[in-house]
């Protein structure tokens, strides 16, 4: 038995060439494997933050409603006009526009709210302009040469904004993981079917599935396979053969754990790094590695399953993606509304629902109900751990809880 | 002007019927558009949730380590096995494995471990039962007609679990909006083209697909759009036409601003909603009703975008969506770590970035930079709203922050 994370860290180690060029408009989401460096300067030309009027700044200084400094306005740079068309003499200005780029000599702009047209070529402008002022430089975001976006950076929209404007087009992504589901057990159907006596439908593979692509894995489902070994076997090393990991669910009961235990073993090259878990619900799991795969054993009971997929596989998927081998769920803090008992020995996920009790942090309130049911699962909105050293939490207590995503 | 989500109620109130029929496997974060009422009992039978025997529970009772119960075993349910094929008499029990189906009459479940085989059809039960101990009713999950999923539920794992479980692989559902996007702007250039002196990349695109897409969104890019009035006016109309909303960014000038109202206005039956707000960074913002479309003139700074899109944009595509008519976005309390000016009279929202401070909430960093700049929302985690009414936050309070999803 151990904890979850202590024994995985070797499965974790060697898989980080798992990359693939892709275009920026299919690389939402997707993590970087490369750095990103500016090839250019960005914006790669001073340009003005507002409309009015480009100056030298030292022209204007000490103007005032009173006394304001007049200008000979020498053009207007239009819309994508490059400044180099004008170049400034002292006591000269050029119109200009919010984005444009400010001609030579200027390093200032004169909002248009503060200036007044006096001729056709002059202005009087009212208010002193600092150097630099309503202009962003250029290089003002990124220098040319510098190091813009790290490998491993998840690509937002933002992220994918700043390669746009550098004119980066295509990045070296991590690839998706492949993810292979299996259920098992005689006592399965699959949801398309309508169960005979004694049947039930498989529900672990919808659940694993949608997990897992919500992971940023690709999910490939291969159905119900029954309790015999060398079916059992076949299956499994079949649905591992082209995936990076395989999930395989069902066995909470205690012959059938050791059961899918064996049939792991029973593929080639497979080392036993996790049987059973002081994790509560969760305890009967098995991670298995197969040189660069991970075969894992998942409880049969829906809520168990879930469980351990944030603990051990999304840490698995995120690590494959480039990202860190943690659960990478959203945690906050929130205030206990009942007691809530736990059992020293081992740690325990709960579920629980959060509610605004006008506070800064949200209650906590548990949802019970048997780890085979999927209607406390619905109503959750994140798991609280409670640690293996604790008896429970008093009420009133501040705790972490992890937000489903 | 007005403040976000005064005046956009109009333009949502008629657009519910936006659904379509779509299998199980690609129903993943799609919202609900009908509700959903349980076919038949989930579990369909009275179900075992340990290995065991199952018992009359009244045989059970009193018996202790001391004082076992004898219980004659007459015979074992395998996995998917009819339990209608024994019914217990007093002092019998069937064995039994976990998700197995209880034999007739049963009414709990002894766990093997406080159990001792005495002969071949005899075993020892260490261990009073409760009825219903170790077992989920038929119907404990769901009972037949009962409510399970509400029209307007976004589907997560657990909820296409139920689904699975339920034998239903085909739902109403939402369909995504479309968001046609274009950029505006005689200085841009399309990413993969070099700009020539005085023109720039277009970020706004790439940004605002991605934005969309994030929101639930299928974003269809229209590429670049000159100031010239009749070809913008031409590329707008195509964009919406087979659209649900337009995205037309560019325009922070206060020239182009009325521009792109003008070019809105000159299209068929529009209606102007939103001219100008009292948000900074995102002013220049223009919402413009088509019948039931929606034309939005976002800043050409891609933070105030940015800002606009979640104040504004991403209400509209999940109220399209089937979802509640706001940002969506989770928040939480954080305490500020400077003072915060701002100015009254108009709403403020700061990119920010959150620390670990060694308390329950998390610390708030500003992210200070233009808003015609990326790096500072490549750094920041959320947005941190201030009051029209507030004049700044003083060090150390506490805020609710805005986080990017």
């Amino acid at each position: 038995m151990c904890s979850p994370g202590c024994r995985i860290g070797p499965l974790l180690a060697q898989q980080d060439c798992l990359w693939q060029r892709r275009p920026l408009a299919e690389a939402r989401n997707r993590v970087l494997a490369e750095d990103i460096f500016s090839p250019e300067a960005l914006p790669p030309f001073c340009r003005s933050t507002m409309d009015g009027f480009a100056v030298r700044a030292r022209d204007t200084f000490g103007s005032s409603e009173s006394e304001p400094a007049l200008l000979e306005v020498i053009g207007e740079l239009q819309m994508g006009e490059s400044g180099t068309r004008y170049t400034l003499q002292p006591g000269q200005a050029v119109q200009i526009w919010t984005g444009g780029e400010l001609p030579q000599k200027a390093d200032g702009v004169v909002m248009i709210e503060y200036t007044r047209q006096l001729s056709d070529g002059e202005i009087a402008a009212y208010r002193p302009v600092a150097p630099g002022e309503n202009v962003i430089a250029a290089g003002e975001d990124y220098r040319q040469g510098e190091l813009v976006l790290c490998r491993g950076t998840v690509l937002r929209p933002q992220e994918l904004g700043v390669l746009s404007g550098l004119g980066i087009t295509e990045v070296s992504a991590y690839r998706r993981p492949r993810v292979a589901i299996l259920s098992t057990g005689d006592e399965l159907v699959a949801a398309t079917e309508l169960p005979a006596a004694g049947k039930i439908r498989d529900i672990n593979s919808a659940t694993l599935a949608a997990l897992a692509a919500e992971a940023g894995a690709l999910p490939v489902c291969h159905g119900i396979c029954g309790d015999q070994f060398n079916a059992l076997k076949k299956a499994a090393g079949e649905a591992i053969a082209d995936a990076d990991i395989l999930l395989l669910s069902g066995g909470s009961s205690v012959g059938r754990r050791d059961f899918t235990l064996r049939v792991f073993e029973a593929l080639a090259e497979t080392e036993t790094l996790v049987h059973g878990i002081s994790v509560r619900p969760g305890k009967p799991t098995i991670v298995v590695r197969q040189g660069e795969k991970a075969l894992v054993g998942l409880p049969g009971h829906v809520a168990s399953a879930m469980v351990i997929f944030y603990l051990f596989v999304r840490p698995l998927i995120r690590r494959l993606s480039g990202l860190t081998a943690d659960h990478g769920l959203r945690s906050i803090s929130g205030r206990t509304l009942e007691p809530i008992p736990s059992a020293i020995g081992r740690e325990e996920y709960l579920r629980v629902v959060l509610q605004d009790i006008g506070e800064d942090i949200p209650g906590i309130q548990p949802v019970y109900g048997r780890s085979g049911l999927l209607s406390p699962l619905v109503k959750a909105d994140g798991l609280l751990p409670i640690g293996r050293d604790l008896e429970g939490l008093d009420k009133g207590s501040v705790a972490r809880v992890l937000l489903f995503p």
